[in-house]
């Protein structure tokens, strides 16, 4: 989170069309590419800023539905070595003992989406998908309002790179008291959603165990629960589906949901907020979760 | 381009953490998954406002070198029958006749990025695999900076939804002379981007021949050549990517470019534009092309 996702880079600033310009250098966000791989079999590339891979990594499995929780997890390494071209640019996660990490019934499920015998995808099959894979988020203690509120203030608060290259984006996770359990940047939306889930996973505070297995046995959850995930941009379905799969009841956002982001907050029992600024915000699902402070 | 992929949905907006709300009615961007198919195969799908899918459907395919101008495509249509559900979320490519159109070629060529026997992946491979498959983009005759300072400007003019739903990415190719030659919104920025290669390979203002076979045969292009390609967020890997493929020499942002983007632009011959605001701008790669009007 400090400014080590940042490079100079020298720039022409041209003031207009007149042809005036000055020499500069300029801070940019680093974007490279990580490929994950599980048990050494690649899974996955994602341009990411470097950085926090382990947390991405864990993150991407979890939302994928490869990893249920922290407990599935062996080792999580980067490959190589320190001083070979691109080092630092694979990670590869191994399995527990006595864990499986199926990676090819996942694949089969994503493929069930891409490839059925009929000629139609659509969004609400994708949303069926989800839910069949991950169920409903549970209703849980009302939230105030004063937390989605201020949301995006915490945000920014918890950013450093951003005021100077205006080039990444940022995700954080808020308890119910509003404290940031984590929060990351990221060239990509989805990657620093992918951080803050993977950080929720290593501190126990995500798992997939106790929405699906509470019934048969407790929960190995044991970090403060995360009430609200806040992104710096839009809400899109892959947003969505990372807060459903990790149970994260709140989502707000900076700017616009899209239509299917709200299809599948209502569906899945996500409250959403958008266009979250100022103090004022848009619910557009599940607002009854929602309650004003005691006076 | 019109407001077809917007659609209504209610929305509780409130003032604040004291509980004032009023509901109202929100425009939102459409999201929906497109399967792209060629010739039945399913190749990918992705997240995009529906609507110009050909376009779309024929610019992803000449991003990933699977087409290389419109003479290889015979038919493009959506599969399936109009009232069944997900009908238009499918949409199938075939080839013109006594083409091959090599899927597999292609995804091995974007394996051998992924799983090299090696660890490393880094984004200076990322970039050389890309010079491989398509070449420097040419010089080509200079640019007025002009052209460059009005580029946002003309891209919010050619925008119908941004200001109804604050949720959607722009792309527009502009000619030299700053006329748009092909503009549209999507949720994704990379879907607006193929959408207008997609449309330009359509007119045949882009296709791979003249950069790879110009010393064999004469370009089979007729229309008018995209000079820049102007996009509304940031500008990573992937639009520079997609822009060298179009052999597009101006690439403008309205927001910060990444990295790897300003590498591949300087590895490729792109002049890079960031944070193209208020009539300044700044460049990262490539300013040589770029000149003031004639006085």
């Amino acid at each position: 989170m400090i400014a080590k996702g940042i490079v100079g880079r020298p720039v022409t600033h041209f003031l207009g069309g007149g042809g005036e310009a000055a020499e500069q250098v300029d801070s940019v966000a680093v974007e490279e590419p990580l490929e994950i791989r599980v048990a050494t079999e690649p899974v996955a590339i994602t341009m990411r800023t470097p950085g926090d891979d382990a947390q991405l990594a864990l993150g991407f499995l979890f939302a994928e539905g490869i990893i249920r929780s922290i407990d599935d997890v062996g080792a999580v390494a980067h490959c190589g070595r320190p001083g070979d071209e691109g080092f630092g640019n694979v990670i590869d996660v191994t399995a527990a003992p006595g864990v499986s990490l199926d990676v090819e019934k996942v694949q089969a499920t994503r493929r069930g989406t891409l490839t059925t015998s009929a000629c139609g995808v659509c969004g609400r099959r994708s949303v069926d998908d989800l839910l069949s894979l991950c169920g409903q988020v549970p209703p849980g203690p009302p939230l105030q309002l004063h937390l989605v509120a201020s949301a995006t203030e915490r945000l920014r608060q918890a950013q450093q790179n951003f005021a100077r290259t205006g080039g990444v984006h940022a995700a954080a996770a808020l308890d119910a008291q509003g404290s940031v359990l984590a929060a990351y940047e990221d060239v990509g939306r989805h990657n620093a959603v992918d951080k803050v889930v993977g950080a929720l996973l290593q501190t126990r505070s995500v798992s997939a165990e106790s929405a699906l297995r509470s019934a048969t046995r407790p929960s190995a959850e044991v970090g403060s629960k995360p009430a609200l995930l806040v992104v710096s941009g839009r809400a899109s379905f892959e947003i969505l589906q990372k807060a459903t799969m990790a149970r994260i009841a709140l989502v707000a956002s900076v700017s616009a949901p899209s239509s299917l982001a709200i299809d599948l907050a209502q569906r899945c029992g996500i409250t959403l907020a958008g266009f979250v600024r100022d103090g004022g915000f848009n619910v557009y699902s599940h607002p009854e979760r929602l309650v004003a402070e005691a006076r």
